[in-house]
Formats: structure tokens, sequence, C-alpha cells
């Protein structure tokens, strides 16, 4: 079987098999990133999630708990299978040009491609150890604003990648060279350091996070839960 | 000029420039990893961080700072560009049976493949907002015995790392297929989860931060500052 029917019958197999994630769906937020891939022949989607706080060991049982909570922000990450790795390298300038630092691509032993899409974008804060909380009521609300700017910011990344890989998909096919595809007219899809797209990220460099910090007006708190959509 | 020859005028220009990074060498725990990669003529390495644990906005003018600190640890990093898309895999491999489960690998336009070692192992905790603190000092302490147990663990992970890379070196020339590469009689290098090498990681399961925060017995307070060779 050739590689494209070969894939072809991956991604079949792989969209008829129900959702086994815990909530059963896509999340909202990544849906229309979801759908969009999913309706090209040389993607599909494997799992993913919008973005998500989380409390690990129950939030109603802070005061009471008897090992170790923390509270932590995990942005958004999706897997995308893709039909070659011309199709992922597209993907990935996608990704990095929408700020998902991290995102890289696997190829398996059978030639399994994966692109997953990937954040900088975090916060992990321990809360409390043996069962003794650490911190005050007030900075729990605190770090709960932190965690939904940091979601809103997020929000904002999806919404990037979801325009600047339409944009790649309506300006030619995408499984052609990727280095004709960013327009000088588009913003948007453009990176504002040149070096980062050439180069790794340098992990000497901080994220930006004090820019995150600093605009302290209170929003509501949320939470997302995660999705897998294989 | 070949794919070979070009790649190894790349690697004599990269290993012949100065080390731009504040530290100016490659930190410690990271040095052995890096020369075992440099002496192979299919690797060179770009960039390297051991780990770090960071505050951003100084901890000296915490009481005072004007602004909002951060207190973060950073696990290993390292970038490495690959001859071959093949000797990227390989690399990869030995990433995630090691641990490094974010790794990844990119393709640049001109054909300069990298690989990616990142770890999930992280820790960011806001300590204060517009100049007021908003932990005790004692959370403080406990944040950083935190911070140096990841610290601990990220360094077995290295060392993880050096040897299943090592490993995989000796058995045979690193370029070919490394789908011969794993050994049944090497528990090191391989991956408690079998589902985990051919899938990309499952967003909807939690890192194992409890685990982590368990051992509570204090370690002495250190810190690593990153380092880039390139």
């Amino acid at each position: 079987m050739d590689r494209g029917a070969e894939f072809g019958r991956w991604k079949a197999q792989s969209l008829s098999k129900a959702d086994l994630s815990r909530k059963g769906s896509v999340d909202e937020d990544a849906v229309a990133v979801v759908e969009l891939l999913n309706s090209r022949e040389e993607f599909f989607t494997t799992s993913s999630c919008a973005g998500r706080i989380l409390l690990l060991d129950g939030m109603a049982a802070l005061q009471g708990a008897t090992s170790s909570a923390v509270l932590k922000f995990e942005p958004f990450i999706l897997h995308v299978q893709c039909r070659t790795l011309q199709d992922a390298q597209t993907l990935h300038s996608v990704a990095i040009d929408s700020g998902f630092r991290n995102s890289g691509i696997t190829v398996g032993k059978r030639g399994k491609t994966m692109m997953a899409v990937r954040s900088t974008h975090g916060l992990e804060v321990p809360l409390s150890h043996k069962g003794k909380l650490m911190v005050t009521e007030e900075y729990i609300e605190f770090l709960l604003t932190i965690a939904n700017q940091k979601m809103e910011e997020n929000k904002k990344r999806i919404e990037r990648f979801y325009n600047c890989l339409q944009h790649a998909i309506e300006r030619k096919p995408i499984s052609n060279s990727h280095s004709e595809i960013k327009e000088k007219n588009n913003p948007i899809c453009t990176h504002k350091n040149k070096r980062n797209r050439e180069k790794a990220p340098d992990p000497s460099v901080p994220e930006d996070t004090e820019k995150e910090l600093d605009s302290g007006d209170g929003l509501g708190i949320g939470a997302v839960f995660s999705s897998e959509d294989d």
C-alpha cells in the first residue's frame, strides 16, 4: 500500500473510534482547529486539550487533605498525525508563528509522523504539604486570577493558530513546500523575531512571565477540562 | 555540496564560535552529554541548560520589589543539530526512553534538522504582586525544597539520557535504523509504558507531581544557571 493510502486508512480508523477522554468530546475552544485539520486529507488529530486549570488532590478537601495539593495551569496541547514530513513542517511553522514555541515533530518506526503543538506557558504551584495548607486564601485567589489571565492569552494563541493555519491552507495546497506560504501582508502570522524560526528557543531567556503578571485586573474563575479525540 | 559535507561544515562553524551565554561555559551536569554528542559525526549541540532554579525580579529585593516576582524551576534542555532525520529519530527515542517526554524534532527550510530534549518537569510560582509579597518565608523555603528535589530528579534523568545514548551509540553506528537499538537486557533504557513510544503523551494525565512532593526531606538550596554552547 502506498504512503498516502496507508495514511488515509489510519485516519479513517482513528476518526471512527469513540472519544475515550473523560469528557467524551473535543473542548469548545479547540473544536474549530480540530475540525479544520480533520477536513484536510494530509492531517488528522489524535488528541487535544484547549487548556485547563486544575487542582490535583481536590479543592473541597484543601484544608483537610492528607497529601500535597498543587494548582496547575496547562495550556493548549494538540497532537496531529501528518501524511508526510513536509506536511508536519508546514504545521510546525504555523505553530511556531502562533507562539507555540515548544512544538515539535515525532517520527515513529513505521513512519508515523506526529506534530505536537505545545506552549511554554505554564503555572505549577504547590499549595499544601502533608495536609498542611502553606498559603493563604488571598494567595489562592491571586493565583486563580493569574491562571485565568493565562487562559485568556492561551485562547488568543489558539485563535492565532487557527488563523495562521487557515491562511497557510488557503494560499496553496498545504503538502507543497512551506517556504512560500508566508505572506508579507499577514502580520498575524509573522514572527517578531526572525531568528526564532530558524533556531530553537534559547533556554537562557526566561519567558514573558512578568508581562503576564503585570495586568492584574481580575477575571472570572473558570476551568476547562481536557479531552482526547482519538 | 552533499548533505554530509554541508553538515560537517555547519558543525565546524558552530563549535568554533565563542560561547555567548552569560555563564560562558556548558553546565557541569550537561558536559558529559554535550561532549558525547559532539564526539559523534552525526550530531552537534547548539545550546544546553542542565536545569535551573530562578527568581525573576531579584531575591534580595523581594520585600521591596515594585513588580511581580516569580520562582521557577526549569529542567534540562538541550538542542542538538542532527545530520539526518534518522539520526534525529534515534536521539528522540533515547530522549523519550529517558523520561524527556516533551522532546521533539524541528526541520528547517534548508533541511536543518534539530532535536530538542525537553522535560515536562516544571515549577512556576508567582510570589509577589505589585511589590506585595503574597506568601510566607516558610512557604518559600518549602518551595526551594521542592525545587531542589526536582533538580535531583532532573540530574538522574540526565544521567539516564547519557547512559541510554551511550548504549545506543555502542550498539551500532547511530545513523542506521533505530529500530534495532533497543535491547531487552537494558532495563534503564526501556520505557515502562510501551504505548508512550508510539503515541504522543496524553494531555489528560497529570504528571507525577504528587510523587515528587511526597518525599519531603530537606535538600540544600542550590541554583544552576544556564549556558549556551553555540
